[in-house]
């Protein structure tokens, strides 16, 4: 029988978090090779940290899925590659100007502003390196398919694209649906990656409910980050606190106010968990996740 | 009968830069789809510019190769995608800090700063997009060994590699060797993967002649570099002249001397054409790109 329990949950996550960390690891160049200082930064930058949200992702729907965990892993170290790469870039000084990031200095406050522009650069480039590990999928279309997910989802169109406009929107007031455009891309586009990479050997049925899934799960965890924002101290969040609503930048709390920003997440949720309704308990951990996303106080 | 003038050359050369602008133009989103200004910001940057050598190499490799021309279109494009983004980023301010580029405002300056490091994150996906387009090739799996090449070139251990040593011999008394090793990574392992994508469909020794001429004209390319850095004034270089040697940064010309640098990339450029002496006529347009290359007074 199937445990549906919180802590059976939380000792899966675990092991997969201790899994993804050890799959990153032997997937970064180790800091004894040249250049030392590059491959220190990219280590430093991609290895323990986080919750590691986007692997969990793709693991639960490659659970729901039945993919192979050689892809899952592939796919899940492919994602956080990338998350990480753009954590890098946005504390930059030109960017959020951010000196903390899960509790520890960030990239460039930790090394120096050219590293850690480099470290971004090339966390990305490892991304597509991992990905398209020769043989790695026996249906050779499946693996050019999830790369060429993976980068858009990362590009203009996608996380990169959702960057600028956040940048754009400084000072702006955006209406509740520009805002969910915005982080649609921004943070939207590569939790719906992760997901979808971990769905690669599923129907076109639960790739379909894990595309919907996904997309309401990825606004779940940006309104949950801004409620976040707003209540968390600086210790507890690991990075400093209250920097969107300080720096001007339209967040859902400041939109919608914290109640209907919570009832929003909430929203969200259910209808992710709707969309998981067929599967029963093949769709179990996806279905904890959300609940783990959406209830984070961490 | 094959003509070998110069002239036909010039003609060949030209009508593929036009191919892999138009190829690029395409490949970009167009202005007017939001987010404008990275959008716009992009096409400033990857469009319009440069001499494509690398592109030019992944034409001219596919000719001797019979590689399918959708396929170097796609290697082309992508290779020029990774090269436009490394020079945004090399030009901003915590990297090279440099103003010009190909004669415009470098695109920091044209844009800003922020605007910049999302440029150059967005091209490199878009590389990767590029290349990773659905039945692109016949043989999925060749098309996944040309993505792996292209990562593993732009990556921690090729050119953001050789950008990271390059950085930290800023003021150092660097021996010829490791001047090589540096850029041997910075720009010679792009220059490789350009003439390699374009010879996906050789031979065992039409790739491997491929990639001793690729080598060695990567190496020439950057000897020639360092001494037109030296001997052309800003405006023929379209960049900021002489900027290598007056930041402290080692290179060819104040390692070896003008004179020996000269007969270094002579040699390189004879070893390259030596790789094509079984190949003959199918061979041309590598060896005239070569010629190109080293003779090069732009």
């Amino acid at each position: 029988m199937t445990d549906h329990t919180e802590s059976d949950f939380l000792t899966w996550a675990k092991t997969k978090q201790l899994r993804i960390e050890e799959v990153l690891d032997e997937a970064l160049p180790p800091d004894d090779q040249e250049p030392q200082q590059l491959h220190s930064a990219m280590r430093y930058s991609a290895l323990g940290g986080g919750k590691r949200v986007r692997a969990l992702l793709c693991y639960a729907a490659a659970e729901l899925c039945n993919t192979e965990i050689e892809i899952a892993d592939a796919a899940a170290a492919a994602v956080e590659l990338i998350h990480a790469y753009s954590l890098v870039h946005d504390d930059m000084p030109c960017m959020d100007d951010d000196d903390l990031r899960r509790g520890k200095p960030s990239c460039h406050k930790q090394y120096d502003d050219a590293t850690a522009l480099l470290v971004g650069d090339a966390l990305q480039s490892l991304a597509f390196d991992v990905l398209s590990t020769p043989q790695l999928c026996a249906n050779a279309n499946q693996q050019i398919s999830m790369l060429n997910i993976l980068a858009k989802a990362a590009g203009s169109t996608g996380m990169a694209g959702g960057q600028a406009i956040d940048l754009s929107s400084v000072g702006k007031a955006l209406t509740q649906h520009e805002l969910e455009d915005m982080h649609q891309l921004k943070t939207g586009a590569l939790i719906q990656a992760a997901a979808l990479l971990g769905a690669a050997n599923g129907s076109l049925a639960q790739i379909s409910a894990v595309h919907v899934y996904a997309e309401n799960i990825g606004l779940a965890f940006q309104v949950i980050d801004d409620i976040l924002d707003t209540e968390a101290d600086t210790v507890t969040l690991g990075k400093t606190a209250g920097k969107d609503a300080d720096s001007n930048k339209p967040t859902y709390v400041t939109i919608l106010g914290l109640d209907v920003a919570k009832r929003l997440a909430n929203q969200l949720h259910e209808t992710a968990i709707g969309a998981l309704a067929p599967f029963g308990d093949q769709a179990l951990r996806l279905r904890q996740l959300a609940s783990f996303i959406t209830q984070r106080s961490f």
